[in-house]
């Protein structure tokens, strides 16, 4: 079987000039990865016709697949759409389907279609569009002479909604692709190091066609295998049993096997015990909220939380005893078991958690420098308490707390939160 | 003045693969913007000697500086030096003064050298060394025919430690570099096209030595306008009016002329005025607390909040009316309008937000789809709300509203909160 290969050119003045980071290209490279397409070649070009051309020209002459992100914006300044037209040697005009998509588009939002989003509607003639539900910018894919050319807008979340809606299943009909299969095992409450120590000998058992890869995140290292082969079945058996062999090594920070985040398996946790969960958060300030309410369908076990930023607060919303804050600081094992168990009782959840510290950059103390956190789980049985210490940036503070903070709720239910 | 023209190469599998985001190239880009070196091309090639020689060629032949990071590793997946002692038709041997700094590397950190370590201070004999003092890896610093590139480690504090100290100070040693300069036009509230559409006419005022860029994000609309010329009092003056005459445009939409985003504008005039706040989240779920509280000493403004997402919390924690749920329900003026007021009084802050709302991607009914929000803002002069329609993913849902709200409270403050 023939490799497919694939470049990936990113079009924009903001990504050359540092001023916009191009996660974009990282997001496709890694889903043409997922599905056995080799990318040989990123790039990145400004919004320059001349410069956009010839990074078209280099990259057909490099590979089968050309997947375009950005320019695709309705001002001047947005130069892809032309420059594919002329690469390709064709004209531009309204496209009817796509004129319906993008009236409709304003027409729900209750906004007047203007001359300027009416353009977003004009495609070259020789493309294909792609529909974007997300957003007024459709995509293109143009096939000619075996190279297709992709074109997608540069706003990530449109882009990510076509490459697993449209795009990926376009390439899979269009390319014949080896079989290659991913198996995420995903942890939390353990650094890069630390897990590569612990299952070395795991690791050193892993045949040679299965590839193990560290990849680590505020939300936990995820370890992902990746398998390259003719028997899907096979793979998969292997698969499982290196699931099931891993765990004498690192048990006890495994909280996945798919891609599902945390909060996700958390959340699922939830439904299937029928708790509800609520939080008391002073150093994350609303994150470990906003996290656990990013997962759809939220509602029916999260039922609400309490910032508590000031003392004020903490004493009055949450029944924090003042004494309590004077001997031992917001920043306290007393004062986060207290916060945890006022907000469990007053919402009147099966589970309340709670998180207090000092995120930083300023703040901190020799005694309790910055990075010092206290989180707690409480539920009937008692309060649960941890210390973390973190020395990052504050939102890399905030985040690292929040994981913690959901894994320690996990595992808490994992004990039996009712018995 | 001639422009000088920089390329931007990155070395690795791991970033082609997707499983490192490359923020080196984002950085290297922002600090040749910077000094008014002009990026004209960012690539990506993996661990593979062709690969590489041929970006190297191709790099050549844009620009006068190619900037290069990753692939000094000690390993055999490590490529660039080899490329670069073959590109420039060179031997390499050991560096006597690499040598020692790699050795004093070791002997400080209590380990030995071993020898995949002693070859890191071997280099190619037609390159000048770069010190690399957080690493092993040294830098390369080449100059032929008026090219000049330079190779730097990919682990990212050595790359930005190398920048700053070392390659900055050789690049303005070597090149006559203009002025550059930029002015960022911060805006909420208001879409691209739109935004694009009321400044029309300011736009085509611009003259033709200033480029303006539109960059959206869910946090709004940033406008970048870059000028390159010999004086940079005249640019500043030109920036000026051009700061003063976009207003009858946009005013109410600029929230500021830096780079700071919104919650960092909002927070210096709640300081300025002396004013606290608090927040009373549903749809959002936290995502406003997070917001307020990344900016660091936010605890000088922000009280805290309740994240309602029950209606039962709504009713207990923030007072709402019960009767106002059950006759107009959760997403509603008349609930959002109670929750800013509640959490106003109970938080004792001069000012009180709230937001509920669908955020998708379930839970659209006909009247009220997904998308469909309500905000507001309390203060001692009563309340204010506004609906709000986005039909976008979740976050990205989230996010706007996040904006929308924080964007309400600054206007609020602008008209006169203590007034």
């Amino acid at each position: 079987m023939t490799t497919v290969k694939a470049e990936i050119l990113a079009v924009g003045d903001e990504l050359l000039y540092g001023q916009t980071l191009d996660t974009n290209s990282h997001y496709i490279s890694g889903e043409m990865d997922k599905i056995g397409v080799r990318v040989v070649r990123r790039s990145t070009v400004g919004d320059n016709e001349a410069d956009i051309l010839k990074a078209f020209a280099e990259a057909e002459s490099r590979a089968d697949i050309v997947l375009i992100s950005g320019g695709l914006g309705p001002t001047s300044d947005d130069l892809t759409k032309p420059c594919l037209a002329k690469y390709f040697g064709c004209g531009i005009r309204i496209h009817e389907e796509a004129l319906k998509e993008v009236t409709e588009f304003f027409r729900k939002r209750g906004r007047e279609l203007t001359e300027l989003n009416r353009q977003q509607a004009a495609l070259p003639e020789c493309c294909e569009k792609i529909t974007n539900p997300l957003g007024t910018a459709p995509g293109m894919w143009f096939d000619r002479n075996g190279k297709v050319f992709v074109s997608m807008p540069g706003v990530p979340h449109e882009m990510v909604h076509m490459v697993q809606h449209e795009v990926i299943p376009r390439i899979r009909r269009r390319f014949t692709l080896p079989v290659i299969a991913h198996q995420m095992i995903r942890t939390a409450g353990i650094g890069e190091s630390f897990l590569a120590e612990k299952i070395a000998p795991w690791e050193e058992s892993l045949p040679p066609h299965i590839h193990l890869a560290y990849l680590p995140s505020e939300a936990g290292v995820k370890l992902r295998l990746t398998a390259f082969g003719d028997d899907p079945e096979k793979i998969r058996r292997e698969f499982e049993a290196l699931c099931q062999s891993i765990l004498p090594y690192a048990g006890p920070y495994i909280f996945g096997f798919t891609d599902d985040p945390l909060e996700v398996v958390l959340g699922k946790m939830l439904i299937e015990k029928g708790l509800t969960l609520s939080a008391a958060e002073s150093c994350t300030g609303g994150h470990v909220s906003h996290t656990i309410t990013s997962v759809p369908g939220s509602s029916a076990y999260f039922l609400g939380s309490v910032v508590a930023y000031a003392n004020a607060i903490k004493i009055k919303a949450l029944g924090v005893n003042s004494d309590t804050l004077a001997q031992y600081g917001a920043v306290s094992e007393q004062t986060v078991a207290e916060m945890a168990i006022g907000v469990r009782q007053r919402f009147g959840t099966d589970i309340g958690v709670a998180t207090s510290g000092i995120a930083g950059p300023d703040g901190g103390t020799p005694e309790k420098p910055v990075g010092t956190i206290w989180i707690a789980c409480a539920d009937r049985n008692g309060v649960e308490t941890r210390k973390l210490h973190f020395a990052s940036a504050r939102l890399v503070n905030i985040k690292l707390t929040t994981t913690s903070v959901l894994n320690l709720v996990r595992l808490r239910i994992k004990k039996g939160v009712k018995d």
